[in-house]
């Protein structure tokens, strides 16, 4: 056991613990979620607060082998270690500040290990005067939640790209294959499946330029900012360099905020990416859908399309096999549609100089971005990579149907063709066979108009 | 033109205007939606006002030829008179002082004119020192959103009893057409589509039981508390009586809360209130949904039932009727979830004493109210009633499907009842056909099994 | 390394594995969000498991010993073994079968073995013929959910009783300290501390009452119902045993519903549960936002209470002591708005005679109730318990400010108490100067007026 | 009175309606919400009217004497004519067509009387062989949608531009008034008011780019695709010329777009703007709080600043001023949130090649707009443009305070400086005054760090 203090007093640390008593004080005083704060999260701080006392070493700020060592210690995490350590609740007050007194007491006390001591000789490696330094949570945990985010969209990017890829493979696939569309879910007109698939690739395609386009949005940081943007207690030449080593670290185009105070203060950015991610989970959510209708059945429902059999889907009925990564997916939507309303409430909520919720907007909005990262893959992956169309039943529900008519609306007005199709399904018939019994066109030229593959398409050039 | 002064200066009203230089005011400040201030609204706080000059004027707080007059007002706004001076925004800042104003105003220059003198001449009838008398809006508005909403709650509740009443009559109607049920869209067992009508019964009946228990949360009140709920300006034995006398008007039990700064500052009852709504909202749009699917084809759909034709459906496809009754219910359902969401916010949004944004949650409350009785209504009448039943449909989808293997579980067990759908389904026979194929049962005991009629209940106890 | 098979062919099984093969399908299919099932809602299927098992055995369904050792296995995990088993995801597709099927391969696996077999040799134990017969999924886990939540109800119902104690304590403490009240935050009119805390207090009583309601909406289950609530495969002894029996394990008034094809298909009983939640989140949100507001300071801020001191605040300002604990119930209250959000997506998504998204409303309802159970506690033990009262600063901000005024309207009329207010801040005299200059009122008269104590209450009745 | 007939039956028209059988369906199946469909959306529809009218004659699809009388009535409409004619409501089943039905009868019934005939002699101009010509529902309103957002986004553009200009002009109008800057509501460091209203300013004017940059989310139009997308029943000349006449009509660069089928069937892009609303809606709304809680008081709040004074803001407390504006701005804000659900919940219900609810989105969408536009308008000119700065309150505030201890860090480290405000606190002495009992700096050092003024910006560069 060691003791530590603070300005409330003095606390026993576990020996072995790597955090100090500004952590153990949070993990008193949060039991909330049992939520893990995001190990990318943890990971941007870390990459901060080496460039900080990297840069602070160069500067004179801190001793050479105090930065050489917090960067070491920091390397140690980056690398995968001391994970264990970071141990606050994800959900938790205080604008992010545990999370960072966390971050800065666990690489305090490993670089003391490093330079020989024992944890807790803070006069060796301070957590707050070496490895805070010159910083702020306020500046800190809002750059450490934009790197987070833009590492984890390039993942989500890619997993887009690959989903519409899976839909385009498909739209080659069913290119041919003619069956009903509905408007409205009633019978509408003739469309190929390709077509249907073409739609779903185009939906994720507009998502994926979305996603390209997000990183500039988070691109903007308040990174030497101090605690609301001024940058009290920094001085240039830290907050220049500092932002410089970070983007190296960051490995995209990261830039200081020309108005710190304003990135420090307001959240709307977050609302903004959320707002992306849910057209992206509407999106996803929309076509799970329609996989989940057009499979249905086997028997009594639309059965046009067969979606992979993934594992047996009752323990009542034997045999049944249900869409369930569709619905997976439609869950995940629901998922990230619910957490946009908590980034949404998080972001209102700020006060002032700072908005002191940060750590619920963290907790959402990067859950958010690996729930869809890992629905988008298995959707491609495990459902729609191996779909397959039931042609026979494609075409005996477009046989069956009554949708040609429309092909004849510039040929017998509206109210005509409103006839014809009434008396059709009254009668049991065809829209062919009953146009001939009205004597209303040429059998060539009905043939012609009602060709379905010309149904798929606007009339010819003339 | 007349001129009328304020705090802040003069300000010429229109002859015509009932309404005073506090109203002109704020039709100035809150141009914002154009939205009206609901009239139950109205009516309940010129309810209170009406008693409150009773009251007033019974204690002599006020002269009794006074309080006649604006008694004598009130009357006329409550039966239909007025209406087009209450003019203010139904989006307003101030917690509804400038609704309340506006009444005061409206009913002093009318009480004014029945005494016999001019709009404007504040001396005879005053708009805060005689209507207004021992109120505060902070005490008069919510009370008024409590009664207008139980109000309203009212005919909602009537029209879910119809709409109940009348998938019962389906249920009986519909008692002997055998199905296929399905669980996430794919054939699961059979079922009567009575049954499935019986659902929907019960689950608006739940809805009738919730409304019917919103009164008792509605029904405490605050109406004498004035500013913050302590009473400060008014006197005990008006506190009293006004309550009586509102309780009369209101044709509901309200109650005076015991603490009446609580009910000042709190706005959770509606966040309650809109929660129950919202369960109605999901309870409808969820059996729209289902209704849409039910009937979907005509041709190429399940098309197991008919929704009545309530209109041509396309400007395009001649003949096409669509299902537009149930889609508007999904989006009146849509609309309820999103007015609990505007509820929500507005309501954790209160601060200290009061919550400023009570305009907004009774905007969204009461017109969710309405919106909800007048979709139940068509919902019931316009749909629900003119369902018919395709009954060969329905029995071909069951005789065509495999869903009859899960009454052989008991005595086959799971995994051999797996063997004989999978080869059913390979080989496209039925699953009597493949048991006995296989040797695995008696012919008798498998029809008797097999019934389908059988399989919509428990075994029967033996 | 064992085999296993199902429908779609054979898999390999780690040997320390308890689950089986269609648990490993469900690990493969769900790697979405690496939230756990939550374990009450484990436990609860387990009891019912252990109830069916027995019910089963009494009735002769299955062999007696098997029923006893899956009642054995059912036990260990009720006392908290074997929980590493239970891996799938909590955001898992399929209506919560893998959940279902992860327990009955766990189950059967650890019976196995107490029977002297081997895991996998499920002819002596059957995850379906034995351990889930006469059960689907799809009424076993609703009712599961449904008992879960009452059993974590009970606990937050608790810790709001004692939020409630609490604010009551403080209510008495601050019973005689006077201080200005605000609407909209601007000075209103005098208030007791007391007073203020009373109206916390009796917000939460609200909440509680409203908790103890839950019960009864939550306590009608569809066990028996089995797929789709018609109860096929099940027969009526069963039924009416199984229900009594697990009515003695859930510690509940459990009731089988009359009709199970409702309780089946519709969630509407968790949005109107989550409704409630959501009633009590804005309540907490509600009282930490004024508990923050009145803390703000400690010398440019209100400051009328001091919050005790959790943790140094900020990591760059030496000495700043944040609000924590109220940040923290904020946010948990936003959380538990969102996921009202997820429920109620979830819940209007069901179709016909299943909703396929429970798993998720399991998750959310579930996880919301806990960290609203967490929240509530520390905000009574952590925060309130510890406020003290600056009452120098509350009379020193009464008596600088004008809020007397509004006890002279019954004496001078609205408009002449407007002058006299508007003069005081113009001159920055107070209330009574401004009469007394004014030679308004007799000296004694307003000195009995402005006693600011009888301003917090109505006029007494003389 | 006439009579018109459908697919139904017969009904008879009042004389003076210019709608016709379609419309008064409509009526009676849509009793909804009395919301009325957007003008500007009404617009949108007439101008594709009109150019569809000119396009069709001029390629001989319609008579022109036909096409020219249609375009006529369309003028009208655009001149703001015939708007009483537009009846249907806005909340309505059907996926716009009663919308598009009652443009296409109140065109055709002026066409006619324009042409000399009667209304309802639907030979002369027909509303769906003639007017709806090439179209589907499907295809112009969603077109028309698009075309109204764009067009109502402008203003909100220019109110929002006005709002920043607003907001940089008190930048600098505040410039040099130092105060103390708060994070989690407490005592921080110092800063100038002018540097809280660039926070502001650049918060608007992050909202700016996003509006400027919607134009082109919400340019590709399906205009052309009819029924689903696939252009069934339009030749290729009528498709290309419509576009570009719409274009012209329009206003701005809108599109046709490659994948028809996918914009009539995905809403996403409506989630995508109406998430950029509510980015605005959040900045706004933290923008209101913020300037609510500056000018709490007068007297027994923060005080900074004062916001102008717009109406009495209390009946019942005289020479109360509430911050109306920022209360109606917070309402606003919270209205365009809950809009967002309604949008979500709407774009996600999209079926196969349809979404059925546009509708609900175009009346949330349109009206979130609006009312966004009038907020902001008011925001800057009925509050922000008159905030006076309380020069001496926030110059006390700052030097009551201890925030200048962060100034000391770089000096006296982390440790250190706690235990100086520690003490300053306890004692109720100045920073200065315990560093100097403390010894811990020479006078003049500590007279230069401590100059409020370098505390508002970073140290400066050595």
């Amino acid at each position: 056991m060691r003791w530590e203090k603070d300005l409330l007093g003095s606390k026993e640390i576990a020996d072995e613990a790597y955090y100090g008593i500004h952590t153990l004080r949070a993990l008193e005083n949060f039991p909330i979620s049992g939520y893990k704060v995001h190990p990318k999260l943890l990971e941007a701080l870390v990459a901060i607060k080496k460039a900080a006392a990297e840069v602070n070493g160069e500067l004179g700020h801190i001793p050479q082998e105090v930065a050489q060592a917090i960067a070491a210690a920091a390397e140690e995490v980056l690398a995968g270690g001391l994970r264990e350590a970071f141990v606050v609740d994800a959900l938790q007050g205080g604008a992010g500040t545990s999370t960072n007194m966390n971050v800065n007491e666990v690489l305090a006390n490993r670089a003391i290990e490093l330079l020989g001591g024992k944890r807790g000789d803070y006069e060796r490696v301070h957590p707050l005067n070496h490895v805070n330094k010159h910083q702020s949570t306020n500046d800190v945990y809002p750059t450490a939640l934009r790197m987070a985010a833009v590492w984890l969209l390039k993942p989500l990017s890619e997993a887009c790209a690959r989903l519409q890829q899976t839909f385009q493979d498909k739209e080659a696939e069913f290119a041919s294959i003619i069956k009903v569309a509905r408007t409205e879910l009633q019978d509408a007109v003739p469309i190929m499946l390709g077509q249907e698939f073409s739609a779903y690739a185009q939906a994720v395609a507009r998502d994926r330029w979305r996603l390209y386009k997000v990183e500039e949005r988070l691109r903007q940081v308040n990174l030497g900012g101090t605690a609301v943007g001024t940058g009290l207690a920094a001085d240039w030449q830290y907050i220049y360099r500092v932002n410089d080593r970070v983007r190296q670290y960051a490995k995209f185009g990261m830039a200081r905020a020309e108005n710190m105070i304003d990135i420090t203060q307001n959240a709307d950015v977050f609302v903004e990416v959320s707002g992306l991610l849910k057209a992206l989970a509407v999106n996803i959510g929309k076509i799970a859908n329609d996989l989940r209708l057009l499979a249905s059945g086997p028997r009594a429902g639309l059965a046009e399309i067969c979606l992979p059999e993934r594992q047996a889907g009752s323990s009542l009925m034997p045999g049944k096999v249900n869409p369930i990564i569709p619905e997976a997916v439609n869950q995940a939507s629901f998922h990230v549609i619910a957490s946009d309303t908590a980034i949404t409430l998080a972001a209102q909520a700020g006060q002032l100089e700072l908005n002191a919720f940060l750590p619920l907007i963290a907790h959402h909005l990067l859950s958010s971005i690996d729930i869809l990262t890992q629905s988008v893959t298995i959707f491609g992956s495990h459902c729609v990579a191996g779909i397959r169309a039931n042609q026979s039943v494609c075409r005996n529900n477009l046989e069956n149907s009554l949708v040609s008519v429309t092909a004849l609306v510039p040929y017998l007005g509206y109210d005509t063709a409103t006839a014809v199709v009434r008396q059709a399904a009254a009668s049991g018939r065809t829209i062919a066979e009953v146009v001939q019994d009205m004597q209303l066109m040429e059998p060539e030229e009905l043939d012609r108009i009602l060709d379905p593959h010309h149904m798929t398409m606007p009339l010819q050039r003339r």
